[in-house]
């Protein structure tokens, strides 16, 4: 079947724009606010309203194409990653930060078609900043061209390492671990609360690298394209290329600074979506 | 004596504006970049020629005032804070973030009299933001008014917690299991790369609480009386009043939380400024 990624992507920019204006007028309003996994795992009816809107745009534009959303898998759809021409979105990345007011919160879209990302876009509305890619024609942030930084060696790195919402068990701990080691082993770290502006954030050369453990096809699926296509490498934090529904990722200015990163950490090994 | 602190407020937000435009230049020019105390601790040219700058103009306006700036001290001049008018400066705070190009830096200027705090100004000209507070007057995000958030129980607080640049003995350690800690018992973890920031963050509500150790006092002076005059509390991580050579603060939109993350963190010693 022949594909019209140029359509698709010109879709993708119309609908993150469209869902970016609800996202805008739920932010500065007060949120209803309920718990998923854990007491920092939250959904808000924002969240929930912006993926309906963006899975009627595409159902109604795209019939046969299959749709992966953060929210409708936490309502209890399974999350099924086929070769099918697939959206896969997050309605809000950094739920937390909308919550909290912070303004680094994100609409993730990205389209896979025989589980290859084709496009990607991450769209912060609040910080009026699009990131967007289409396989082979580079990485943009608002209409602009961007690329990795030039560092090559983690001694000289800025690493982004997010706490996580796991609160129970030894995840935390193996994440302070390592959140030790990458210090100890570069010029530092940062923490923003969304994979998928972290992701663009490397991907613009602002830091050099970002892991993290516990994230999900989603908040990860459109910043892959970005960073690839800005140059950057990305790879299952263990070595190997990455693995979508493996619930962790590992994205890098160059291989050396992600083979130093895989090295020093301890791997955590999640159930995957 | 009589002090007329609007001038001087009026003088601090000139001078930053005119640092502001220094530093910005500098932001998007190649770098040359020296260590100081470990390879995690930089200095380039320009936060030099800030600091050269700001000094200059407070000298010739205001001859009797004394002047602590990060890099004068930094090149072995003794960090005098008496009770004298003393302007207390960091002509880049964020150097890091400065030297990657990743846009939270900022310079802080405060204005000490009798120890205490009366003019703070925090501008980052990258971000486009400044904050200003003079003493009983509130505190201003570009001229607007701003305060604290509203949140006052640590277990629902955004917390604010950087890695810093000590790499070496137990103090990166210590560091690494407060942050667990401190996950343990919030919604989340954030790190931007300078203190400054930082603390005007907690004072406009994007985040509850912000906890450091290792700081010294021109990172954290302006942000004081920020953070007080939007309605927050700022205090020595273990209990009392902040004191401001002791290398290290905790700021929060509350006491309540305040405390919390006094109780849950190991505390560390510091030599003093």
């Amino acid at each position: 079947m022949d594909h019209n990624i140029h359509e698709y992507y010109e879709t993708a920019i119309a609908v993150a724009k469209e869902a970016g204006e609800v996202v805008k007028d739920g932010f500065y309003k007060e949120k209803k606010v309920d718990i998923k996994t854990s007491f920092a795992d939250l959904v808000t009816e924002t969240d929930q309203a912006v993926e309906q809107l963006i899975m009627s745009r595409f159902s109604s534009k795209f019939p046969t194409h299959k749709f992966i959303g953060e929210e409708t898998v936490a309502g209890g759809k399974k999350c099924e990653f086929t070769d099918d021409p697939t959206w896969i979105v997050d309605p809000i990345d950094g739920t937390m930060n909308f919550v909290h007011g912070i303004p680094h919160v994100s609409i993730s879209i990205a389209l896979a078609i025989n589980k290859e990302i084709v496009v990607g876009i991450v769209h912060c509305p609040i910080l009026d900043t699009m990131y967007t890619s289409m396989k082979g024609q580079g990485a943009m942030c608002n209409g602009k061209k961007i690329s990795v930084s030039k560092i090559s060696d983690l001694s000289q790195s800025v690493v982004i390492i997010e706490g996580g919402n796991a609160r129970s068990g030894n995840e935390a701990k193996t994440k302070s671990n390592n959140h030790l080691k990458i210090i100890q082993s570069s010029h530092g770290i940062r923490a923003y609360g969304s994979a998928a502006i972290d992701m663009c954030l490397v991907a613009r050369g602002q830091g050099e690298a970002y892991i993290e453990y516990g994230i999900h096809i989603w908040d990860i699926a459109a910043g892959i394209l970005i960073v690839q296509e800005a140059g950057g490498v990305v790879v299952d934090p263990k070595g190997g290329p990455v693995d979508l529904v493996s619930r962790r990722v590992l994205c890098a200015s160059s291989k050396t600074i992600a083979g130093q990163i895989s090295a020093v950490v301890e791997h955590i090994d999640l159930e995957r979506d």
